[in-house]
């Protein structure tokens, strides 16, 4: 059986072989160990028709958020990033994580934060000269890439196993708000220069287009049809929206009298800007002094990667997932520092992991099966449930590939012209729906929603109210602080630090979070983001969580004198509770909790 | 207890007595004597919160609506109606049939079939002299007011009681798309002359303003705050949106820029064409002819407002709703014949009731209690279920009269100024919330989803599932292809002869439905509309239908001799079934069912 390998390559630590960080190379070569021998079945189950609609599904979620960003950074950067940039990059990372990567699931693309990153980067040199900024950026790639790989080679992706949905919702929230404000920022540029009639149109279209993706991706949800016609409405709601309302704005008669505002367009397979080497920019006449400018802004790119491409490779692999074959963070970290060393070079944005799009691609690959739940009542009624179960995920590179090889297609002319019909404003309309797809359901609004819900109607099986409601209210404080300031801080010049506030949120979590909160709080109020064995095996396993541990150490100091003894020499335990089980490395982050290690698996 | 009063005075009909028709005045007679008790206590039981949220309901949704239609009408009879008229119009009928009705609940006003009717007779005078059309309005009038008085003197109203949900969805289905295709032409009236900006801006805001009422009338079927709050937004979500929207549209900036097209409004208190005795019409100059061809016209307008003002008034005393005190359509119908007549005198738009508006009044003076359901099921878990039950209807007439008397105050210059900063477009949000609220949950709509639900999800105690999905299917077919003949004709200058169509509704359900359903099929798929004492004693008491009726004959001529012989004797029958319980009057329409009468109450 091909799914029955073992995962764990790394259950022999001893004295310093604990520390993952001391063996350079470790968790990358694990990695491809771990994923090589799917290699093949990865192509193999890629002939398969789930292959092609998430193919579909994810060219039209990847590639129209892509260029509505890169829009928005050709109108902040001068003109720069246009929409080649846009197209190349993201065929770029699709082409080398589709074929290389430990963890095909992951789409990578361009994030709105990199374009917030990059036009700060252009606010902050224009402040100097402004020409250095192609060279700049370059160098900027190189630093990033220095520190990518170093990351990758000393394994320091191991700590995001420690992502909980405490910080990975906040982010979730925070991604979601910015895809909602880009998308009223985006229709408000179609108000420019008096041309008002083109606004209102957009905005309608813009509305209209959200609520039918929104309404056709619900389909599924329904009980109306046969299982496989609500599959289909929901698979393929981008396209069929997407042909039905760019149909609609250019409609004969007042419509399409008014010529909305289409994306624009410009010579196929060359840069926006065109420069001596076609695309390779001229690096190396940068002044020495600015390329150590660029150092510090290299690692704030390598921070904000770090987190928003693993936490977006962590929710592709989330929980909900049936997943069966294993993930490799490390060797992935690796290769995005080779596509950001490659993007810089020739001039493209560099490409990450999209949080939002991450678990549509997993979500479009899943078979779900539709299973009636009855219920039997005391009164002897029976009363009928519709119940989705996520029974297997086609787990492949292929649909990665042709979505890649899709973006490729759409750089030559006549898709390229076919692209140029398309309404600025049902890009809006993609930020809308893909935004609210990371506000609807998240946790922080669930809990919120539960907060204002009256008390007698909540299900008496709900584990919340085993809690205080002021409790579960600080608790969402906390996370709507972060959210804020998050938002606030990516609307001034000082988002470049961005990165560091959503990064700290893990320690945060760790350490101070426990001294909060009680432990069966967090048990209710939080959760790994990944629990499944197959992905954390490339971080180390699943860890024990602080509040988890000091429980444990309490609980054995109680009864034992031998036990907690034995757990802090270092050594490995033989008896841990089950959630102890999974293990748990301390690799010195807050060293102030005293305790050194216990399992290791 | 004022409520225990007997409602059956007509329970002795023997011999000739059995025909109501014979008995002229007795419906109206019955009608007062049977109300006029409650006169004191419908003015008592107005002081109440329930009412002054209902006046507010209310002056929304009777006062936009026939706004619009007016606007309709204005466009399309040469400006002979302006807002002034519909203002008057509705004023008149609140004050007369909240001092006067026997069912003050059912509000009365200007519909959109009046309006449709209004200028299709236009069209047909125009094609011959134009100046004609205010006198023969009037005339138009006078014959629909007499045939309005001998049809309430005959006690012709009785039929209404044959009234079932199969002709009662089938009109609110109609009348609902009538509403939304209203709204969508108002829309396009914003973009005539070229003016795209307004008319886009005006799409805009009808979609929001729609979502907006839409969502927070549904606040009340959620579970979120308390139940009091939930009342609240949803009791106010017209005055709530209303306000909302009209500021946004005069937002400064590109909005305010824009100058919205606003409700056009005309001097105070005087009609919108001068005439030489300031409101009344000249309808002595009309030519002997023309007053001869109003006859069969005002006939036509009786028989509309026979189906259309009975119907709401059915609807506004549904089954749904626990209502104590009586009703009297006799007496009612009376009353229309003179604001008909009124109406015509001084050139008013004649007002009726509103289908879609009705219930809601009755709606807004229900006092719902949200319950809490717990389901026990067989594994001892407990599931709660929200549940809302009607559990008192505040029936007083002040509500009524306030919104009337809030009419009067909007004619007058402040408030009418105000009135003239409300968008048009906002017009025709209230359309598509008012007409989509006659199409969701419509018991057609309902059979339908039903027909395409996914077997395995239908709840087993779904009585449907007893029959087979083509008769289903069968059923809707008839009711469809009314809907689309009446939506069709609508558009064209046969509008006029659409009363027949609706009425001949009920005939058709009674007659020819049976013939080709099974009693069990129509009693799980049709239901008599109002099925309430207190309603239908003033339409002689709740009627048997033709297919329980031949299925008692049925099963009597089975059993005994001499069982259908005391039946046919034309003599009370002590033994009914229960569900002959309210008896059933035969009056001679469709003799050709062979039966002459039964059970007499």
């Amino acid at each position: 059986m091909i799914y029955s390998r073992d995962y764990s390559w790394e259950t022999d630590g001893r004295g310093w072989r604990r520390h993952r960080e001391l063996q350079p190379f470790r968790g990358m070569v694990h990695d491809i160990r771990r994923r090589l021998p799917y290699y093949w079945s990865d192509i193999q189950d890629g002939f398969n028709y789930k292959t092609f609609s998430a193919t579909i599904r994810m060219y039209f979620v990847n590639i129209l958020p892509a260029l509505a960003f890169q829009l928005d950074m050709n109108h902040n950067t001068g003109g720069f990033y246009g929409i080649n940039e846009a197209l190349f990059s993201s065929a770029l990372a699709a082409l080398v994580f589709s074929l290389l990567s430990a963890q095909p699931l992951t789409i990578v693309g361009i994030t709105g934060l990199i374009s917030l990153f990059n036009y700060t980067i252009y606010n902050i040199i224009k402040l100097h000269d402004v020409s250095l900024y192609p060279a700049f950026m370059v160098w900027v790639g190189i630093w990033s890439a220095i520190t990518h790989w170093m990351t990758a080679i000393f394994n320091w992706c191991d700590y995001m196993r420690y992502v909980t949905d405490y910080s990975s919702n906040t982010f979730a929230l925070y991604v979601g708000t910015i895809y909602i404000i880009k998308g009223v920022q985006e229709l408000a540029i179609g108000f420019y220069d008096e041309k008002h009639t083109n606004g209102f149109l957009g905005v309608v279209v813009a509305i209209l287009y959200s609520l039918t993706v929104y309404y056709l991706e619900k389909m599924r949800t329904t009980i109306l049809f046969r299982a496989a016609a609500r599959d289909f409405l929901s698979d393929y709601a981008y396209p069929i929206a997407t042909v039905f309302w760019v149909g609609f704005s250019h409609f004969p008669g007042i419509i399409g009298r008014t010529h909305i505002e289409c994306i624009p367009i410009t010579k196929s397979w060359y840069p926006t800007v065109p420069r001596p080497y076609v695309w390779l920019v001229e690096f190396w006449h940068l002044p020495v002094k600015w390329i150590f400018v660029a150092l510090p802004i290299g690692m704030l790119v390598t921070l904000l990667f770090y987190y928003d491409h693993n936490l977006s490779s962590l929710t592709a692999q989330e929980k909900k997932y049936p997943l069966k074959k294993p993930a490799g963070f490390h060797w992935d970290f690796f290769l995005l520092g080779w596509t950001t060393m490659i993007a810089a070079f020739i001039g493209l944005p560099y490409p990450n992991g999209l949080v939002p799009q991450a678990p549509v691609h997993t979500d479009a690959l899943t078979t779900y099966e539709d299973q009636v739940e009855e219920i039997r009542t005391n009164d002897g009624e029976i009363i009928v449930q519709k119940k989705i179960v996520a029974k297997h995920v086609t787990e492949q590179r292929v649909s990665h590939l042709l979505m890649g090889l899709l973006v490729i297609g759409t750089m030559s002319r006549p898709l390229l012209v076919m692209l140029g019909t398309i309404p600025r404003a049902l890009l809006s309309g993609v930020f809308f729906v893909v935004g609210w797809g990371s506000i609807e359901g998240n946790g922080i609004i669930n809990n919120l929603i539960y907060l204002i819900t009256e008390e007698r109607f909540i299900q008496p099986s709900n584990p919340l109210l085993t809690i205080q409601k002021r409790r579960i209210l600080l608790f969402v404080s906390f996370q709507l602080f972060t959210w804020a300031a998050s938002v606030a801080i990516s609307q001034t010049i000082a988002a470049i630090g961005f990165p560091v506030i959503v990064t700290a949120l893990i320690p945060f979590r760790l350490h101070s979070i426990p001294k909060i909160f009680s432990r069966r709080e967090l048990e209710i109020l939080d959760d790994l983001t990944a629990t499944n064995e197959v992905v954390l095996a490339s971080l180390g396993g699943k860890p024990v969580m602080k509040e988890a541990r000091e429980d444990l150490r309490e609980a054995s100091s109680e009864t034992s004198e031998s036990e907690p003894r034995k757990r802090e020499s270092g050594h490995e335990s033989e008896s841990g509770t089950p959630r102890d089980e999974a293990g748990l490395r301390n690799r010195g982050i807050g060293g102030h909790d005293g305790e050194k290690s216990t399992v290791d698996v």
